[in-house]
């Protein structure tokens, strides 16, 4: 039986292109040819897997323009244990897809909030005239060229030849360097290529979150000193509402530290005794897609 | 000449409530009646105040449910120097508006992302069969009820009132606590009836965000400890990408002390030593509306 991996769909999103190269590394590292299942969000995405219908998901993280996926991180903290098995990274690189004759013919540009705030400066400049619509997911935003005129859509490259649509301007994101983290999530009782004592010593990331006892000042900052007392650099915090009182928050930590480092190790038995709840999300390495398709 | 203050429109969104609770502050602290200035969005919004445009502004920056308001934080980040003069936290109250008979009858919510995230769960139980659409603001779903058959929005029930909508159900939150903090700013040079002497014993908070000297490891840590050594309680921190680097962060603090705090000046001055740019957005007090008109 073919794994089956979750992710953001329809066809055409960043999502799906991510979730490609983790199918291809799979087949690569003899796990057969993967089943890619796309869902209409990433919370689903998520449930999907921790609810055992398919054996994988793969959902974004984290871009270097707009920061944290916020649906990612409050769903992985309300979940059960799922265990991340490894982050891809993936450059992306937008374009304008219409059938408009050209810039100025533009009346709105529809896209995921994330990818229009990528290419916020660009509309800005070229469109000027153009209203920004939201859409649940850039391949959504396709649905809208056909419906009305002077409609725009900021997609991928890949998603305008899959729906055969034309690309009014390429390489529309603000930033070149602009790229995305994914993670690849099971449940915590598969075996995941990575995860074999073979490979075990190349896992270099480990991704936690917690919150901290009501009314101990300073928790926080103890819980920073457990990191650094070890050297243990931290690659990523980030904090969330708890939803319960305006002002309490749980805390999202990525370290660059394996389980094979020791110090790792008793960094987190001291964190489980000075947090309130720590969930570790995972010890993992971190793959590179070199170009967005 | 009266006080203009800019904030996100149209008319009937809860950052018009809380800017409406400001203007009543001015006007019993002597200064007249001010004059609201409807924008399209955030940004522009603090633009217009930061251009002269407006002598005020009046941003959200925090939710109780949804944590901070990314735009906000980011946009304050690029802008030249204005200050925080007060905060204000208003309870937000949903309504579900709409022309259709029930709630079988609902077949799309429109509002703003964090109001239609804030109902999450009650949308979930009580119009399963509802697609969720994205607005720019909870004033403009409204546009939506007469145009479309089967169409809802989340508002407040005062922008109901004003726009003579039928409200189907009340009280929609997943979090009956749910409360929105609103930062009031100006130019540096105005002076606010909070700012003068005989206000400043009052003010209770001060905010800022810095960015940290690269390849710097511990670089987080040793600020933590400048607050920590002198007993300075975060009341929040929050990290934002720098957009130029996957992993690079600015980090926004707000510490529960104010200028007539000794530990909180010597503090920053610490602070500015060791980050690589320091803004301190202001030194004020927070205000609340009791009820969510």
């Amino acid at each position: 039986m073919s794994i089956t991996i979750a992710h953001l769909g329809p066809q055409g999103t960043y999502a799906e292109v991510a979730t490609l190269a983790v199918a291809q590394w799979l087949e690569q590292h003899g796990q057969g040819r993967p089943t890619l299942c796309p869902y209409s969000n990433i919370a689903q995405t998520l449930y999907a897997v921790e609810q055992g219908e398919t054996i994988l998901a793969v959902v974004p993280i984290e871009n270097s323009t707009e920061g944290s996926v916020r649906v990612t991180l409050d769903t992985l903290w309300q979940l059960g244990d799922i265990r991340i098995q490894q982050a891809w990274t993936l450059p992306i690189t937008h374009a304008l897809i219409s059938y408009a004759a050209n810039l100025e013919a533009i009346a709105t540009v529809y896209s995921h909030p994330q990818a229009l705030a990528q290419c916020h400066d660009w509309i800005q400049t070229n469109t000027p005239q153009a209203k920004r619509m939201p859409t649940p997911s850039t391949a959504n935003a396709l649905e809208q060229l056909a419906a009305e005129n002077g409609a725009g859509a900021i997609a991928s490259r890949r998603a305008a030849e899959l729906y055969d649509l034309p690309i009014l301007a390429y390489s529309i994101n603000d930033r070149p360097d602009n790229c995305t983290r994914f993670w690849v999530l099971s449940q915590t009782n598969f075996v995941y290529p990575d995860q074999t004592p073979d490979h075990m010593a190349q896992l270099t990331h480990t991704s936690m979150a917690f919150s901290l006892p009501k009314n101990v000042p300073g928790a926080l900052l103890q819980v920073l000193q457990i990191f650094a007392q070890r050297d243990l650099n931290l690659a990523r915090i980030e904090s969330r509402p708890t939803k319960r009182v305006l002002g309490e928050y749980l805390f999202f930590i990525d370290v660059e530290r394996g389980p094979h480092d020791p110090a790792m190790q008793t960094a987190l038995a001291e964190l489980a005794r000075c947090t309130e709840t720590l969930k570790v999300f995972g010890q993992y390495r971190v793959l590179h897609v070199d170009d967005c398709p």
